[in-house]
């Protein structure tokens, strides 16, 4: 029989075998005599007062393992057992190890099966919950607890937290407080146990728990050890609670306790085990259970570790999201600026009249409406005037009542978006912004759409290259930038859609904040459309789309036939409109030449500028467009734009409309211009070039002339 | 024998219980003559060619359940079997199932030691591996490999991703593409298998390789069924490879395929084992040994999931972090602003000399060293200057090999940081930099400190509400506001420590540039200590310790020994400079009483406008400091505040040092005209009370005179 006494086994430290069984037992059938000679002991004799004579002893063997044995003591009528005794008894042993066998097997079956459940359970209740490791833990041994074959279970779980306060740090540190000198986990916390499950008990834990007093939990936080107690009342190295524990009656008779070790193999907590429900002690199998149980709650922990990280992470994204709010949104004094309502009217903006305080320059008294606008003129701050103004040029204001301080605030804020950059800064939003406004308004495009798809497409225009950083997608990417990481594609455009769309939920600059759920919905879904749709790499996908609509198009001759051909087919109206984007985010290179060739100089310039960054940050070479060494080459590579990229757009938008063509006439003729100058360049190239070619032949004639015999070394040496 | 043919079994549908026996063939001992009358099936007759003619058969029971059938056919030299050949049968059957019943239960013990062993290892895998769902499912698959007892596994994933692009469906909307039509999970994925894991193959997904072209893992995908295919070789079904699929000979014999379920439900993939070891098809225990792997794989995505959350959440904040420093970051303009060296010196700031371009006003000019200095009549931006001229004061500034483009841009990105709100805003940040400044230079407290310390301190000063939203700790609790949820305590302390700490690591306004790494890291641990000292909460704590060091230092005659009592002990400077830190905070309140009196009004509003917030916002009623309603009683507040808080402060420090009796006496004697104004106030109630009182007595003499009998009653009428 097992000893029954508490010993403490070391969770990796070897076990006595089941059954229990000296190994020296097996393998033979043994007389007393032999016996001796192995030392018998007298234990049981002395306990029970019978005296042992002889003994016939054979085992029963499960192959090379022993199960047990079988012993005949005292032969009865004789000194010792006889040949034929042992004969007889080989015999009975066959057949008592086929009983055995089964017995050991069923018993196993069950041991694996009780763990297999208590592990697919287990894994169950685990994916179940991650936000708290107490309910984890709760939810997943309440569920297990019938395999585990123990009358009551408790969990005692460590504070993880290592931070620690000044304040409470400073008394220790000066000699007034006694620094602390209690148990600790091998990595130093203190073995305080933050929270204490049990079934039949609440969360919190109390200090003189029947689980916790005993000291055992806080040993086995302190050692890591598995512990299995397995006669509770010899045991005089804990003070476990002799009497009843509840009214309920029970009494601790033995204990199972092991540590719950995370994959960073920190002791979390410690889960104890108590009274075996057949009222034998925890054996070898008990302890794979269990440990196989808190093994896996162990690991699972990391589940909550990274949900509270996720946690703490959208928390400061949070934060962070609300200071970009706080601190680009135009102030009162901003607004001020433009509105003037406290000077001029000596009212607060919200109480006015639209119309009255929109005092910003009619779009015609600055040709808002025609295609060859240019913004260099006009200062930053006008620009923002503009922009407004373009919203009440389009009837949008009061159709859709966006409240005039909301308006300016609105744009001022988008402003501001914008960076300080080279050329994709507001100058540039703006122009895109007031593009679109002309193309709906003097290109009559108008006419697809409804007075709420134009808020949207020119709202989206005026914010489609917010918060650009001066570098293209590819550097966004090779950089590993943040933005490449969280977006696949259309990285920088994603970007932008994200903010325009920070912008509608916020109340205080929401523009569309008068308008029905259904209407707020489509407003999104066309910045979707149209944000996206700038994103160069896509609009050769969307050529063939648009080019078909404008062929479909172009033979009606009814007007009415070409609107409805359009607008009642919602996918046509997003290709125009997309095709329109990208018409807009263009446009600069179909500008009057004095201001093309300016604009072109400065995205040329932002081109050169992430070439550098190339060069210092990521150590490559930049592409020739970007290298600000290939600068003499702007006027050739201007003219491969406007024929691969840009002439489609114009030609086809002439076409469809003829209200257009201004545009596709201003590209013309600044295809002109750079052809112009990349001849000139051209001219420059090859004269030198010729003259490189003329010295070369002559420095070879008279490499020839002077030194015939090693003319093809020399000639080499002139050369390089 | 178990019939070899495919079946599909649905994953919760009735299975054949093992070994495969008619449920009829039970409990009993039977004769042909029976067995006729249950339709003997002649289907192994026909096989064989051999006659059945009589058959003896009994059933090996394991309880309730039956293991198998022993049968004794054609009774050799009679009819039919006889009652002694049932006899000596029936006792041979007890043998004999003794003998099944151990092989069965060695089979179960086999298959549920393999099942837990599968799981085990499974989770010790799957919590291995967080970043790739790929990986993680390779990982745990190869591991537990060995205990699925089949040749070859393969599992495929499914594109979990359901985003679309709009330029890949407009084609589809507008009917020039057909829209897909093939297989779909039952919510709506293609079936096409992202990704494809196989022991031997690349992880690459080959639409031609031999584990998918059956089709079967796609049916398995699109309908969730388990399949046991027992025998490919007579399916026709699916088209799986007839012929050897690679070199290795290996041919394809039978196939288990199982769905991998999410916790959503959601199929992510499909796993699919090849070839029991033994060459049999797979069985029931085969089935739940893999269902327990799939299960338990399918629910581990969670942990992929969470942590690509997490990841995602992190690039969201990064990019928001970048945003705040770019729009709070001073501009070049800015500087420019402040240094003038365009102007002045006509060079780039970097390049001229420190106190050449410190064109900021002397600090004895501007009462910088005084503790009566009143920031009121100097503009925010001369205050920028005013902080930048500390640090020049301090020594630091060269010593500690600041840029002065640096210092300046740190010292306006400092003053941007702050909200401009009623108290809490860059006025309320310059006077505690400047009192710290003036407590170490005209309190003397400095000869404790070393310059770094110094430097580190004002700069912390400067720092300690950068971004305070004008409410307090309380009330982020109760709005539950992301700052609340990310700090247990100290939350806005902790707020604007994380804030000094982002332009630390913002080289271009990191003033700590110059500092070797182990004093950069004194610098942020006495940001730490200063910083989170300014939570008044964690006042009463410090304040016997400070207490005692100035009973400590008192007696002592000779400076040098309180010079080294302090500066010797790292805890004690830490405890002192906690102390400054209040001091500093709270230094209004030592200010002239002009000054005072304004500024009080301005914490007052701050305040009261808390109190709105709470009422409006949370639905609560302010505490009476914060209840505009209660603004009347503020001299009284106000005299609660110097002496239950302030008074402590400045009392002790004067007591420290007599060159800081200054703020004590400045303290006393705003103490006196808060009295004065209290008095006055309570006065005027006392004399609304005694006047209600009178009018009271008069009433009730009135009543009682005019009213004897109901006098109580008519009272009470008089008074509401």
């Amino acid at each position: 029989s097992l000893r029954q006494s508490s010993t403490c086994t070391m969770s990796a430290s070897l076990r006595l075998t089941w059954p229990c069984i000296s190994s020296k037992l097996s393998r033979a059938c043994l007389h007393l005599e032999t016996l001796l000679n192995i030392s018998f002991s007298d234990f049981v004799d002395k306990q029970t007062g019978y005296t042992t004579k002889n003994i016939l002893a054979a085992p029963l063997m499960n192959g090379k393992d022993p199960l047990g044995v079988v012993m005949a003591i005292n032969k009865v009528g004789g000194n010792e057992f006889s040949k034929a005794d042992e004969d007889l008894f080989t015999k009975y042993i066959t057949f008592a190890t086929v009983i055995a066998l089964q017995h050991y097997t069923s018993y196993m079956y069950n041991v694996e099966s009780r763990r297999s459940q208590v592990l697919q359970w287990t894994a169950s209740k685990v994916f179940e919950e991650l936000t708290d490791i107490e309910r984890q833990f709760h939810k997943a041994l309440y569920t297990v607890r019938t395999y585990l074959l123990c009358e009551r279970y408790s969990v005692g779980l460590l504070d993880m937290t290592k931070e620690k306060e000044f304040y409470d740090e400073w008394p220790v540190k000066l000699g007034d407080v006694e620094p602390y000198k209690g148990p600790k986990t091998p990595d130093g916390r203190v073995t305080d146990f933050l929270s204490h499950l049990n079934v039949s008990a609440s969360r919190t834990p109390p200090v003189d728990h029947w689980a916790l007093v005993s000291g055992l939990p806080t040993y086995v936080a302190e050692n890591g050890f598995i512990c299995n107690m397995m006669n509770v009342a010899a045991d005089d190295y804990f003070t476990f609670q002799k009497e009843a524990v509840d009214e309920s009656g029970f009494v601790i008779k033995n204990v199972l306790s092991l540590p719950i070790v995370n994959k960073k193999e920190e002791i979390v907590g410690v889960a104890t085990f108590f009274n075996r429900k057949d009222g034998k002690p925890f054996d070898e199998q008990d302890e794979q259970i269990t440990e196989a149980l808190t093994q896996f709650l162990g690991w699972s922990v990391l589940n909550c570790d990274t949900y509270d990280k996720l946690n703490r992470t959208e928390w400061r994204r949070e934060i962070a999201a609300e200071m970009v709010i706080y601190q680009t949104k135009a102030t009162p004094a901003e607004v001020q600026q433009i509105l003037n309502t406290k000077e001029k009217f000596d009212m607060n903006p919200e109480d006015c009249d639209q119309r009255e305080i929109a005092n910003i320059p009619e779009a015609k008294d600055v040709d808002l409406l025609l295609f060859s606008f240019s913004d260099l003129p006009v200062s930053e701050l006008d620009l923002i005037k503009c922009g407004i103004r373009c919203f009440f040029e389009l009837g949008v204001v009061e159709k859709f009542k966006v409240p005039a301080e909301v308006l300016t605030k609105w744009m001022y804020t988008v402003r501001k978006g914008y960076r300080d950059i080279t050329y994709h800064n507001w100058r540039h939003g703006f122009n895109v912004g007031q593009t679109m406004f002309c193309l709906l308004q003097t290109g009559r495009l108008r006419k697809y759409y409804s007075d709420l798809d134009a808020f949207a497409m020119v709202a989206a225009a005026f914010c489609h290259d917010i918060d650009h950083r001066g570098t293209n997608n590819l550097y966004q990417t090779k950089s590993t930038s943040p933005l490449a990481k969280l977006h696949g594609s259309s990285i920088l455009e994603r970007h932008h859609l994200d903010y325009s769309k920070t912008l509608m939920a916020e109340e205080s600059v929401n523009i569309f904040q008068s308008l029905q759920k259904r209407q707020f919905e489509t407003v999104q879904h066309l910045h979707d459309v149209c944000i996206i749709a700038t994103d160069l790499a896509l609009y050769f996908k969307k050529r063939t789309m648009f080019q078909k609509i404008v062929d479909a198009t172009e033979p009606m001759a009814d007007e009415k036939e070409a609107i409805a051909y359009v607008s009642n087919n919602p996918i046509r109206k997003e290709i125009i409109m997309a095709m329109m984007m990208t018409g807009c985010d263009l446009s600069a290179i179909t500008k009057p030449w004095e201001v093309q060739s300016k604009v072109a100089l400065m995205v040329a310039a932002e081109f050169w500028e992430q070439g550098d960054l190339e060069r210092t940050v990521l150590d490559q070479q930049p592409i020739p467009m970007m290298d600000r060494n290939k600068s003499d080459e702007l006027p050739k590579m201007q003219c491969g734009f406007i024929d691969f990229v840009c002439s489609f757009v114009y030609k086809e938008f002439s076409r469809f409309h003829k209200e257009i063509t201004p545009m596709f006439d201003g590209l013309n003729n600044n295809r002109v211009h750079w052809k112009e100058l990349a001849d000139i360049y051209q001219a420059k190239v090859d004269a030198i070039e010729n003259e490189r070619k003329r010295l070369e032949e002559e420095q070879a004639k008279k490499a020839t002339g002077e030194d015939g015999g090693e003319g093809g070394k020399s000639k080499t040496c002139t050369i390089f």
